[in-house]
């Protein structure tokens, strides 16, 4: 597919006279073709279009919209390597990371189109109609959940793929029923062209209304205000930067009209290192955290960005292991010029709040190469710095030297809100560990034993969210399949007759489908 | 019971040197005893007791907490007339309504201790582990969902008892987990003294932790707004006015860490008359329209404030029959001196505008009294005023003339987010009644059918939000069990051994209650 550089608003390509260019990061170079940048009217036509195929596209069975997302899916694995060629372009994200990103694109939308399938989402309930009641009789009330309405998708730059244009919230907007509109991140807008051509390919094959899907690009951050501004957006998704992520939060705040704005933020995803796990397994400890800590270069959310740990020989130990192994990592490209500029001052910030730098100090030479590092505190300079506790993103972590486990948990009461916290333990911490857990549970939205926060599975329980500023809405999560609800809301229909229901709430439909009859879980038996 | 004028910081009573009393409104007179204000220093009182709270009172089974709630049922019962008499000198509220707003508070916490032992408001998930999967093994994945921590409740003015102090939102809130501390409505602190003294005798019997209820009284919204930003506060409930929801969104916005404020706050609650429910029985319309207009002298948030009625001789004759009806409905006691006075500028505010009254032009004489109004206007001029929509709180509605289908169509388009719409309706005006219900869907948070939206079932399908500014969040309900989601948040638990699980996610225990497994609901099996 060759590349046009237009904007999609509904099925049509647009363009404007605004242009910007994609980046090679790798070489500092522009790639061709540009890109027209929107403007406030492409914002217009884009939600018009979206609002008057909301009606028309929340009123498809779950069957239809499943076979929506099946079919992007499908597209987007036949663009085969041309789709990731330009993603390796655009983001120096290596071959392998972009198949398996590839995959975990399509693997959410194919799970998506499951739990539409499943009704689970819609949340069916019917309290019967209680004529005979004293004092007052009960009317037959019955609930269903329904699509928000159209949704403004703020495409991610570490995820091309997985959390941009038919990324996780795309995904989960589309399923419950909502149109979208893109906002497709400015580092990446080749593979946002490439993987809207897929979507409008399924929308095309499978008969959906033209406004369900738009891609609006542009380098100002102005565009996303106006669309988050515009007033037929009903929610917002959002992955990237605190300073972003509240920026958006203002803006809907400032509407006449407030909407929700889910924006995925930021978190230092800490990791415990309890006494007897680094008794015994220091070495491999810190070779598994410098792989975690390293991997894509440090750009993920869940990047474990702050070790607390116990101090002794075991500690001693995971220390010089882990610097030795990061010394090993060789430099990685980052995904663009600011994120590698704005990692090199937290590197700073951190060194001048006086973290001690354990490895890496040279600097790379490669454009926007960056190494990773490790610092480390005693836990009171933690405590009296806060700042410290603050997301460095990329391949930083800060080390805390702890003299006692009520200094862990001091710490932990002080941390703000994060997507995850990890704790490595054997039996023999299990005092300990249960001590620290729930104060672990009012600060992260998921909890590791034993595991590394990097790699966020796509299914039913997960959650990857967690109290502000891990996200904006610490009720929410943006993987997995909760992550739908963030885009319904429910409605009772009172004294409704039969024919008047939609459908999922006739009482024949109801019959095949979960749903909560006078309070009581039924499972339904599909035919 | 004696009431003191204390307030509760925890299990105790406390006192201040700042005092003001309640004032009957039936005349205008103060009520004995003073009660004491609370300043900065109880808010942080209350909130640090709140905060010591929150991890002893969720670790506590469902079933204790089921029992802290019955028996606040059951104290409150137990309080008899007393209880009811404070209630009625505070707000005029005649005995019969005050007798049944008492059983509904009671059924209400009731409804909540069943709902806890369900166990279906925990979430419950698991994604078994698959250590063969390939390329990459998944782990162990559980996940419920938890409390969010303390809650602010602000008691309303309108249901002393329903909505205040251990009204649905300290029902809902206590259920999930949660700590309260309660901010009483100014203009019925006696009643609420007593439903505290309630709380903390049941909270005392059933062992539950001091700080599991705080009373915070006062008559400065200063109050409000530092209980808002105490940062150990995590979620907000509130019933009243838009301004004073919306005052309590920006405190929220305010904060370091915004958190989720679930206001009720603004409905006109429409009604669509359609044209053959108007030939076949306008003159019982009108007569079950003026009982649920003027009922509680409109002192609800889903009172009928609006009509859209289609030209013609039915109409005619609804208006003649409404207006006739409403001239022989006695005036009314309101609950305070402040919403008297914003109903009479509300009804000038109509009249200003140009709106037509149709019944009752005289001013009562008893103090604080009210008389139910009717007004009229053509559907071009609410059109071109659209501030003609705006909620006047109390016995007022406005009859919208419209021409034809169209204009009751683009009307429902122009109108803001409601609580409720309603459709009156025959076999016959089947299919503009279709036309009208996805518009209808995507204003309200329930839609009747020959019904009328005043009382609200406490159950499982009801739905009592609706998109902004109806509620600030329109993703919510702040009645029925549905409500417990707005103080939850899930958590998931990864890679745990079964002994570090909580207790609802071992895999005895999760056999007992409804899950979702690897996706597929199961009901479980209660031994």
């Amino acid at each position: 597919m060759a590349l046009t550089g237009e904007l999609f608003i509904g099925g049509a390509r647009h363009s404007t006279p605004h242009r910007f260019h994609a980046v090679d990061p790798a070489r500092n170079s522009l790639l061709e073709p540009p890109f027209s940048a929107a403007g406030t009217a492409e914002v217009d036509a884009a939600c018009a279009l979206a609002d008057a195929a909301f009606d028309p596209y929340r009123s498809l069975t779950p069957e239809r919209r499943a076979a929506f997302l099946d079919a992007i899916a499908q597209h987007i694995l036949d663009q085969g390597e041309g789709l990731l060629e330009r993603a390796r372009e655009e983001t120096a994200l290596p071959p392998a990371r972009l198949t398996s990103e590839r995959a975990r694109t399509v693997g959410q939308l194919r799970v998506f189109a499951a739990e539409l399938r499943s009704r689970a989402w819609l949340g069916l309930r019917v309290d019967p109609a209680l004529p005979n009641r004293q004092p007052l009789p009960r009317p037959d009330l019955r609930q269903r959940k329904i699509p928000c309405g159209p949704v403004a998708v703020f495409g991610a730059s570490n995820f091309p793929l997985a959390f941009s244009v038919a990324g996780g919230d795309s995904a989960a907007a589309l399923a419950a029923g909502c149109p979208i509109v893109v906002k497709g991140h400015p580092s990446h807008p080749g593979t946002s062209e490439w993987v809207a051509a897929a979507i409008i390919a399924a929308a095309a094959e499978t008969g959906m209304p033209a406004g369900v899907f738009s891609l609006l690009n542009g380098p100002d951050v102005a565009l996303g205000a106006a669309l988050v501004g515009d007033p037929r957006i009903a929610a917002v998704a959002f992955t990237g930067s605190r300073a972003g992520g509240q920026a958006l939060m203002r803006a809907s705040a400032a509407r006449p009209k407030p909407i929700p704005v889910f924006a995925e933020m930021s978190s230092v995803n800490p990791v415990i290192l309890l006494p007897s796990a680094l008794a015994s397994r220091a070495v491999s400890l810190a070779q598994a955290f410098v792989t975690s800590v390293s991997l894509g270069v440090g750009q993920f959310c869940t990047n474990p960005g702050l070790v607390l740990a116990l101090e002794g020989p075991g500690m001693e130990q995971f220390v010089a292991a882990a610097a030795a192994a990061l010394d090993a990592v060789p430099p990685g490209i980052m995904l663009n010029e600011g994120i590698r500029r704005n990692y090199a001052q937290g590197l700073e910030r951190l060194a001048e709040q006086g973290a001690q730098r354990l490895a890496q100090a040279g600097a790379p030479e490669a454009p926007n190469a960056a190494r990773a590092a490790l610092f480390s505190v005693p836990a009171a300079t933690l405590l009296a710095r806060p700042a410290l506790a603050e997301e460095v993103f990329g391949p930083a972590s800060l080390l805390v030297r702890c003299s006692c486990p009520a200094e862990v948990r001091q710490i932990i009461e002080r941390l703000d809100g994060q997507l995850t916290a990890t704790v490595q333990m054997t039996d023999d911490d299990r005092a300990l560990a249960l001590q620290l857990l729930p104060a672990l549970e009012r600060k992260a939205g998921r909890i590791l034993i034993n595991g590394w926060p990097t790699g966020v599975e796509v299914s039913h329980a997960m959650v990857h969210g967690g109290p502000f500023p891990a996200t904006s809405d610490g009720r929410s999560t943006s993987v997995g399949t909760l992550s739908i609800e963030r885009f319904l809301r429910p409605v009772c229909y009172q004294g409704f007759p039969e024919d008047l229901l939609p459908a999922e709430l006739h009482t024949t439909e109801l019959s095949r489908w979960p749903h909560r009859f006078d309070g009581e879980l039924r499972l339904g038996k599909p035919v």
